[in-house]
């Protein structure tokens, strides 16, 4: 179809793929382990007719990824900050500023112009980037995510049992190991998540909080305010991006 | 020496040694890698003419090392929920909490009797326990130490590299990669002791919280009230315990 681009968002653990068009996404998203990415897009393309593809990647695969989606003959850019974006990007090494984090910025910034925005990106890692209302990208911080934290309880001590939210039974204190490390684990997420909301409010009152990543269902967003879940936010942002890069996109 | 007995508390990470008599430590505490613990362990029995040892281990060799102290003539007990402990014990598995929590939770119980307790062990993993003024140790919770956060990142991300403490620049926003894992991680695990502090407050408001471990050191109590630092609070417990259980160790 007509200016459609194919937008690929490659996380640390799975591949979200979606069709594009003039910014928005046109189709329902597909999740593919990384081994299915190449077959799945190529199928997605060439059922949504798109001329291009986006692709953000945080994987060491991003450039055969993207020579495989060429040389089946589907013009692929990979998302880098000399394409157009909609703000400044203030941080000191924007080259290693994730792809996955400006994507996720440039969807909250088209929702929320003007108005100071804190993404929290609740993946394999938890992001925390804080975007001015005057359009600044300023940075912001990693820790590790929910799945993470549980893995490297396990794989990085002699004795602990590999536990994950199902353990989680909601009372801070854990009266065993499993229901202790789901104390742990959770609590610590919520807490750092609120301490980061709190700083946000803190330099801007009016500031809008969104979370996405494949972890937002276990935020509670219930009775906040200015809390906003978008679990696509990365793939709309690439969509918005697809559509202000179409040209060179389309060209490659 | 009379009444001498070694303490060993072997962590995830390091062993530590002492000499305890009467239920105090009597020299400085040694820190040994886990295959020197046993040739430290002997040297410093030696030293001290200790009569037997008590270990304190979450290693997969505890019985291998006591063992191994047996074998060299040094009567050793493994520290376990069957000695006599000042507390009750609320786990719903007592016998799968770890070992040093029981010893750290006997040193403050002896700081602080009949004084609410939150006990923090910032280690290779971070525990919190909570003891009740009545003597009863509740449970708590476990989730990922300082530098377990830092190595998670990098272990199980494509291209986040491995950061540590030296990287944090005291801003929550971190302008490049380093500086924002560095920024994650430790307003993650300030902010996580924060909430469970909170919560020891809300339930005994007199409570006290004592910090414990490796790290403790990389959290700031300046101008705290009612937060202890006792950078060997599970070898004092130790000593306490090897006071308490003296017979039972000497006779082995």
């Amino acid at each position: 179809m007509k200016d459609t681009i194919l937008v690929i968002d490659a996380g640390n653990t799975k591949s979200k793929l979606a069709l594009s068009q003039g910014g928005t996404l046109i189709a329902d998203v597909l999740l593919a382990d990384h081994e299915q990415t190449v077959a799945e897009a190529l199928r997605l393309a060439a059922q949504g007719d798109a001329e291009g593809c986006l692709l953000c990647s945080v994987t060491e695969e991003t450039e055969k990824v993207a020579a495989q989606l060429r040389d089946a003959g589907l013009p692929t850019s990979i998302l880098s900050i000399e394409m157009s974006l909609p703000f400044a990007i203030d941080y000191a090494t924007p080259r290693t500023l994730g792809p996955d984090r400006i994507a996720g910025a440039v969807g909250a910034f088209a929702s929320w112009p003007g108005v100071s925005t804190l993404i929290i990106d609740a993946g394999t890692a938890i992001t925390y980037d804080f975007l001015s209302a005057d359009g600044h990208l300023r940075g912001g911080a990693i820790s590790p995510g929910i799945g993470m934290r549980f893995r490297a309880l396990h794989a990085f001590t002699a004795k602990l049992p590999l536990c994950n939210t199902a353990d989680w039974s909601g009372d801070a204190i854990g009266d065993d190991t499993r229901k202790a490390i789901a104390s742990g684990v959770m609590n610590g997420v919520w807490a750092e998540a609120d301490s980061f909301i709190r700083m946000a409010k803190a330099q801007d009152p009016a500031s809008v909080i969104v979370i996405t990543g494949g972890d937002y269902k276990n935020f509670d967003l219930t009775a906040k305010k200015g809390i906003f879940a978008r679990p696509n936010l990365v793939l709309q942002g690439l969509a918005l991006l697809a559509k202000d890069n179409f040209d060179n996109i389309v060209r490659r």
